[in-house]
């Protein structure tokens, strides 16, 4: 069991669960929904059904699904198979975000597992994603809810946004926080959003709406800092990619961002050096950088900003009904900012 | 004015019309429509914008929403508002496969205008393609019609398996008509039949979804078997595009496949030359591989095909309101049919 970050501030608190001990809270639901993300691909045509699997295969915990399953019973212990379909499709526009993501960073790995680029090639993989974004919409009017349809059509808006801004500001050191706020708001948070209010539409529960849409966005934000945090600290066995693979693409995330401002503040040498390298994402001195970013502080300045981020999300909770389903979803923000130790 | 194909066999038909005079019929609506293609795009990314402007810009004829505006005037000799909007969303619809196509085949020109991957690059052509995609929905979901979402929901899965088939067949000599009928049917015919249905389902009209979709599958086959045509035999300024294209991907359109099939039954020594050029796209000996396409009587085949379906696409017409907006959507079948000459 790790301890986290969280605790040094709460010293009764318990130790945090594991992932597979808050999955267990909905272990039934979450079978029920893993099979769906597969059983959801009815396409007639050989290779969708073949990339298809082999990225959802290659997927990851299946988190934002089980935030839906969380939700959907913290508001009805017996909620409707819906939930569980909800949950797939989530996963499902999760997955063709990836599938895309690689295609544009050009990965050939994505938790040490070879991608659909890879494995096929850039044509396959557009198309598939295109497919799996197009059959995520299909399956979401099988709910015959316009306000479901508005959320997510809404969202998955904003999700691709998200990512050109992202490209809007690869290579550009001048980027702020705000410019990184705005980006991670679209990639990232947003689906964690929709996951929650989807699953609160399904349900019945729209006047928890707004508290939900703020939940997923702090959760969302503070998920997606605490990743780059790791793109610069973290075991990089573990996570699959290369320490400082943001950094080499010239993606100018919150550390990056705070470590220029921390260093320009103090007329650090390393200043310029960091600029030029986000400037043009030539990194030969990679391990040199990545040092520079650590010994600035910047990456305390984020950890401390995950930690709003998560106190945030976790104050949203609290207007939410209490049960243990709620505390799941506590337990997934305390697990994610557990990453951080 | 050019004669038709299909006026061998109707003496006193009139001279084919021009595209502007087809579109001079619901001319109005059409400088609506147009406008609206732009207007609908309101991102505050300014990539975003610019790039979808520039594809925007670089569009075709607007054929697809022409048949959207024809067919909701057919009905309803002053439609709602919402006909040109949708009509505009086909065009998003339309634009949005056009840039992924792009990056898949990568080209640098389409009618002669760069592309947003020869312009950009590959990932800002990717994901603003997928914001177009999901702009798409997010306004089709402004119509509050479930109908509606079914009927486009449903189409672009088929379009996106239409293209990904297309791509599990590049490179197999061994692809059938009915491979290629498949393909086709996903790729281009079935945003025809949105087009028309679309518009049916906006003035009330659902009676006529069946002969609409005919229509709009035999058109959108014909359209599709003559541009596949002119790629061996068009030319190659006016199209935009080089001749000998598909065949340099190691596309087995009808041409090619029928090719190989008579070259095989009469024994000929080119069959050999044809089918490893299918299965490499290596084609040092283009222009000698485009005669024995040519020379092959395979061309003859697909013009005859593409007759009988547009043949098919007038005789649909037949069920409809009979007005001089459906005269429009038989002229430009005509019009289809007379880039063959």
């Amino acid at each position: 069991m790790t301890s986290t970050l969280l605790d040094t501030n709460t010293p009764n608190a318990q130790p945090t669960p594991s992932y597979a001990d808050i999955q267990s809270i909905v272990a039934d639901d979450f079978e029920i929904m893993d099979k769906q993300v597969f059983g959801s691909l009815n396409s007639k045509v050989q290779l969708v059904m073949s990339v298809s699997q082999h990225v959802i295969n290659a997927g990851g915990k299946r988190m934002r699904p089980l935030i839906t399953l969380l939700c959907a019973r913290m508001f009805d212990d017996h909620p409707s198979q819906s939930a569980m379909h909800l949950a797939a499709i989530t996963e499902m526009l999760h997955t063709a975000t990836l599938v895309h993501d690689d295609v544009i960073d050009e990965s050939g790995q994505r938790r040490g597992k070879p991608t659909a680029n890879a494995t096929w090639d850039n044509a396959t993989a557009v198309l598939v994603g295109d497919y799996l974004i197009a059959r995520a919409f299909n399956l979401l009017v099988g709910f015959q809810s316009l306000p479901l349809l508005q959320v997510f059509s809404d969202g998955t808006c904003d999700i691709a946004e998200g990512e050109v801004l992202q490209l809007q500001h690869q290579h550009n050191p001048e980027a702020t926080e705000t410019d990184y706020l705005n980006i991670i708001d679209g990639k990232t948070s947003r689906l964690f959003m929709m996951a929650t209010q989807g699953a609160a539409i399904l349900q019945g529960k729209t006047e928890y709406m707004p508290v939900l849409g703020n939940f997923g966005q702090h959760f969302g934000n503070a998920f997606q800092i605490i990743d780059d945090v790791l793109d610069y600290s973290g075991d990089s066995e573990l996570m699959g990619k290369n320490l400082g693979d943001d950094l080499a693409e010239g993606k100018p995330t919150l550390p990056t961002i705070k470590a220029l401002e921390l260093l320009k503040q103090s007329n650090h040498e390393g200043y310029e050096q960091l600029r030029v390298a986000v400037q043009t994402g030539k990194t030969p001195n990679a391990a040199q950088l990545i040092e520079l970013v650590r010994q600035s502080g910047a990456l305390d300045y984020c950890k401390l900003r995950a930690l709003e981020e998560t106190k945030l999300a976790q104050q949203a909770l609290e207007s939410l009904p209490d049960n243990r389903y709620r505390h799941g979803l506590y337990q997934l923000t305390e697990l994610a900012s557990a990453r951080l130790l």
